[in-house]
């Protein structure tokens, strides 16, 4: 059956107070059926809330816009969303049935297709401590902007999330890092999180993308991302490798590895290379990297079980669990006798400061994390500007996004590594959009043996 | 009057219990007068000690042999020096006269042909905080060894004397820069002293010096320096400026500012620029040359004077007095509204750590001093490194000593800069050996303005 479906929008942008001469009712057929294997929702609108804030969205410009998935701008001509409550007449999502009352985003007209939002995780408040369980909450989303192909939007179904620890200095109420990078800019409560991640198309109004394309790039903690134009996402070759290594050891961990040790690093054959939280996402590639150069590793796990990995499993020279240390100076003058020519700095604090009195004449820090600081800023290292100066030491900081020129190398040098049996992907996959605030939380604990991912469903 | 000396001295390495037949008398003519002008004293020596130390020197090796300036290895033929006692036969030294009677370095010999020695600093004891006058000893010295052509020695007298903070880590009971370079090699109480300087060739027995050559090179806090073969000694050119100028501006300061800018920031026109301790011999000449370059430059120092010399004499763009400002970070968003991209830091601790969150992305920090840390180890700043991540910043330190390549580039610059009157000279300097220590303590109270040198003599 099909309808007339009468919407309001706007035909021009709105800057001062809104007048009659600003609105447009237009109208459109709408099938009241839905494709075979749609998991859409149509609903018929009932009452729809009508806000002040909404004039934000219509102007041309508002500094709003940018802060709030709630707030995002309009564009004349398009259907417009609002809250409000509505009945279900035709349904192929399985949690919703014809006759259902329903309530959440809607538009200004008579009917709403609702397209497959699914769950995300958001954040209830900033967090400043270590996470906990309660700071996170599971929502559902939306998505009921129709995809107009004019719109070069592309709907992707997230598949493999990445879980790292910078997220943390995302959520906090003030960092530095969120004005300094686009990859750190500040979530706000209530708002998705996005994230490294590979998924699968399901609607695309962009024509480098079509339905059923892999992808990789900046998806959402949840389960669909609607990826705006100019938003990182390209489409992905699996080259015969499972996807989660798309999100992991063949994505943004290895390219930060990759780039942090060959790039940042500069390291020569035989040079010795400690790596702190070995057994992380990074640190675990950065060891193997290094190994397969032919340098001296050892690594700084925090339990006996990941000490044993990290020798027998990945290789290591040498490895310590730093908990059971009472003084980290000499304990790395133990493991280094002729010092350190390379330290791949993952934790700071009371770590670097002692790499930095063990470094050698002309030695690399390459600055990846600070895992100490991010859960208690008082827990900084004080380096010794001494040893800094007189062993000519570089203390680096470095993202792995400056070095994408770096992906295609570090992309053919990690799959042959990978083929040859030389680097062992470590990863630690969760299940479920539900798993992921506990995935971040047991990262900063040390629970995570390798690349932390979230499996959000099977391809 | 010619006379012959005899005197004894060792055949050979003596490795065990010495012999007989390691030793040997032998005898050279002596002529009991004195060229014109010179300044040498003949003594007739009366008694000479044995001691079992002189057994170390003797050895083909012994580490005490690179320990002290009195177990200095003896080469089997040479004449042997000991403590002794004698008379004076001739001097052309004006404090002895004929017939005096003396104690110091004489030869195991009848006679000793004692060269100018003159007066030396030396520290009495480790010096672990802030340098005090009674930390320093001023000594006399009997370089007694008579220059064997074969010995490849130059005795220079030393002229212009450079004052650098660096030296208090050398006088450390324990500054782990003591191992890590030839510039910082632990001062032991009681021995001379190493600085870079200016001097003249009064003897040489290397062809590549003749007497009159003026020199720059490592010479000592005292009146003359005997240069061995290896030691860092070059001839200089004036090129038309004062000699001082080859101590300081045109110098290791000179080069050090040249090299830390240029090479480790690798400034562009139009950077914003930081200098702390920007009245210091390094720091005020790397604001002249940021300004030169055509950099937006500011300034610390101690004191309103220094702060208001900075922006008129050496047309700083600002500048300020650390000692006024309660919050370093407030102070330096004040002076950097745009952000810093290059903090040239000459003191660490607190003003590191406010530099580096005022830092800009890809921001440049050179450590060239820590003139916090050398006096009080408490005083190390604990920069965040999240900053150094998100704005990935390089931290580095260096000496001059590794950019020697860049000599010829930095002497034709400055030259330049000062014909043309681009760059001023800031010089502040005392007089005679005895100055020395007040000149070192002074510059930890931060009471020079510019290059702390000491004139030794006149040319």
């Amino acid at each position: 059956m099909e309808v007339i479906n009468r919407y309001i929008t706007i035909k021009n942008h709105v800057e001062g107070a809104p007048q009659d001469s600003d609105f447009e009712l237009r109208s459109s057929p709408l099938l009241l059926s839905l494709e075979p294997g749609s998991d859409e929702v149509i609903v018929k609108n009932i009452y729809v809330s009508i806000d002040p804030g909404q004039l934000n969205r219509m102007k041309s410009y508002s500094s709003s816009q940018d802060c709030s998935t709630f707030a995002v701008a309009m564009t004349p001509g398009e259907d417009i969303d609002a809250y409000g409550v509505g009945k279900v007449v035709v349904s192929g999502n399985p949690k919703f049935g014809k006759g259902d009352i329903v309530a959440g985003f809607l538009n200004w007209g008579g009917f709403t297709v609702v397209k497959p939002g699914g769950m995300y995780i958001t954040i209830k408040n900033h967090v400043d401590g270590a996470p906990q369980d309660s700071d996170f909450e599971l929502r559902s989303s939306p998505l009921s902007l129709s995809l107009d192909p004019a719109s070069h939007e592309v709907i992707v179904k997230n598949l493999y999330v990445s879980i790292d620890p910078y997220q943390l200095n995302r959520m906090k109420s003030y960092s530095s890092s969120q004005q300094r990078s686009n990859y750190a800019v500040a979530i706000t409560p209530g708002e998705d999180i996005d994230t490294y991640a590979v998924g699968k198309v399901v609607a695309s109004g962009n024509p480098k993308f079509v339905k059923g394309d892999l992808v990789a790039g900046l998806l959402k903690w949840g389960d669909f991302t609607v990826v705006k134009p100019g938003g990182m996402l390209n489409k992905l070759d699996p080259m015969g490798f499972p996807l989660s290594y798309h999100v992991g050891i063949l994505g943004f961990s290895g390219l930060t590895a990759y780039a942090g040790f060959f790039e940042i690093c500069k390291p020569k054959k035989g040079e010795k290379v400690f790596v702190s939280a070995a057994l992380g996402s990074v640190g675990n590639l950065v060891g193997q990297f290094a190994k397969a150069l032919g340098c001296y590793v050892v690594g700084s796990a925090g339990s006996k079980e990941k000490v044993a990995l990290l020798k027998e499993k990945l290789g290591f020279d040498g490895a310590f669990n730093y908990r059971e240390e009472t003084d980290l100076k000499l304990t790395l003058q133990r493991y280094f006798p002729d010092g350190i020519d390379i330290y791949f700095d993952n934790v700071g604090g009371d770590m670097q400061e002692a790499a930095v009195s063990n470094m050698n004449i002309n030695g690399r820090i390459a600055v990846c994390g600070v895992i100490s600081e991010y859960t208690d800023r008082e827990k900084r290292g004080a380096p010794s500007m001494i040893d800094v100066i007189y062993k000519r030491l570089k203390i680096q900081g470095f993202l792995a996004g400056d070095h994408m020129n770096l992906f295609g190398d570090f992309l053919s040098t990690t799959c042959d590594h990978l083929r040859s049996g030389k680097i062992q992907p470590l990863e630690d996959i969760s299940d479920g959009v539900e798993s992921i605030p506990s995935a971040l939380i047991n990262l900063f604990r040390g629970q995570n043996i390798g690349k932390k991912i979230v499996r959000i469903a099977e391809e």
